[in-house]
């Protein structure tokens, strides 16, 4: 099969820093267009708006949609519709629904819809995946905490209504839970903080529970500075595993796990060639469904205005 | 096939006022058993919870599950567990997650599970699906407002996290307009007004789209004194449709159109023995979805206090 050409969509920080590099090293793709109101990428050309890129170069194949999740869907529906197999960035959307009808829409066209959870392929998920179902699991702990000025600094998109607020992270911790624990979760109890004069929260407290009852408490606070934390305890009966730094790093009983160099985002991009070879897709709206149950369920408290 | 013996879980308002009729006008059911806190009905054997329904009772083949959403996963889970058919009322759940993980486990067991929808069989709920497929439609208005101090007096399940406040009426719009409109639907806007008090809303108002950006506007409002409305009406082109009192009522440019008598009940009665016969399930998300959306992606606003 020759190179998929792809197209990608909202060039900004994420694309540059990781979906570049990954689609340069893979041989199945071959970027031949963009589309971003601001950004461009050197030696391609570069369009407004996905309807004029999808106008003006017919033979791409594929996109990868990279802008914010609030504005996804229109732009899903239209590639899907000029008949294109798409990628999206997460969230996969702002509403489940819209997800929903992108999968049906790409199921009738015998396309590809590939929602992208990066974190599900950091170096140590899959070996903390293993160890957790080779023994009894007790209860599992989610600390993802980290400074938002450092990470996020004036991306005003992020804190308004359907931008996540602190889920934004916290959705990449829900992706690796849901992926690595060996039963569905769901929330039974929840508390979301949102800043006086922002639309998204800024840290939550979530308990789930399966149907064995093992406690899973995720702490999400984008209130950190020092040390961040972006780890999973579970305390289980083969003793104490602890995924850190985002899922790159595991270590059991305090001993250290070898694992592999980081390669996400190629992974991401190797299983987008995969499925679209296999006329699949491979939507799991899992961890976007947890963070729309916690904003359900969860009690709304107001706390102090956030200033960047 | 001889009459499934049923048992009901939860036994409040809802089960004296429609349940309990439903039942007894089906020959396809018969209530053996109910558990509740408090509830009992004359002459049916009464348990204080599911469990010890499910060991005195082995002979219940299908549960009707009426107790607050909150409650119902564990129930649900257990009587499905036992082998028993599943008659959830709505809302089916306290979050999606959980529903799905039901799903999930009424197909691994080969067992029957309903999500009941009961608006959806309001009497002119199917004329309306037929008008509407016949025309364009160029906007939607969705005015759902009552006085809650009436309809849910004293109810504090109701105002708790995870109680829905007003979309627990607003949900059965939303079921009606899953039904009859002809595309999926999803939320580009929404503002909730919470009681400063409560942990859940006392009105919404909500800006739907589909893929045509046909506009679709929902107004939830429990503020409401005199005149109740539970109404949607339809611009379309061949003039206005007005769906009202909650689809019972149904005219076309300001004529009446016959209906059959309200039979929302036994309806669902009907509809849950037809899925036990096929060896099917029946659990439609989308609107428990649409209400988790549009706590997801609307504006969290508080309001005065609500005291009954």
């Amino acid at each position: 099969m020759s190179a998929t050409k792809l197209a990608i969509v909202g060039v900004g920080k994420i694309v540059r820093d990781q979906h570049l590099p990954a689609i340069a090293a893979n041989p199945d793709f071959d970027l031949v267009a963009t589309a971003s109101r601001h950004g461009t990428v050197d030696g391609v050309a570069s369009y407004g708006t996905i309807e004029a890129l999808l106008e003006a170069v017919p033979e791409v194949q594929a996109v990868s949609l990279c802008m914010p999740p609030q504005y996804r869907y229109t732009a899903a529906y239209a590639a899907l519709n000029a008949g294109k197999h798409v990628f999206l960035e997460k969230p996969p959307g702002a509403t489940l629904s819209e997800v929903q009808d992108l999968v049906r829409l790409a199921d009738s066209k015998g396309l590809s819809l590939f929602a992208s959870w990066h974190s599900r392929y950091a170096p140590a998920v899959e070996a903390a995946k293993s160890f957790l179902a080779s023994t009894k699991i007790n209860s599992v702990h989610v600390i993802w905490k980290e400074d938002v000025r450092h990470w996020h600094p004036n991306q005003d998109w992020i804190w308004q209504a359907g931008g996540l607020g602190v889920f934004d992270p916290g959705i990449n911790a829900l992706s690796i839970i849901t992926h690595i624990l060996p039963r569905a979760l769901f929330i039974t109890k929840a508390t979301l903080e949102f800043p006086e004069n922002r639309d998204a929260p800024i840290a939550a407290d979530i308990q789930f529970s399966d149907v064995t009852q093992l406690p899973v408490h995720a702490e999400f606070d984008w209130r950190q500075t020092g040390k961040q934390s972006w780890d999973i305890v579970a305390e289980t009966e083969a003793g104490q595993m602890v995924l850190s730094d985002g899922g790159s790093k595991l270590s059991i009983n305090a001993e250290q796990t070898p694992v592999q160099p980081e390669r996400e985002y190629p992974a991401l991009y190797e299983r987008f060639a995969e499925i679209i070879k296999a006329k699949t897709s491979d939507v799991d709206l899992a961890p976007l469904m947890h963070v729309a149950d916690a904003f359900l369920l969860g009690r709304h408290k107001f706390v102090d205005s956030f200033f960047d």
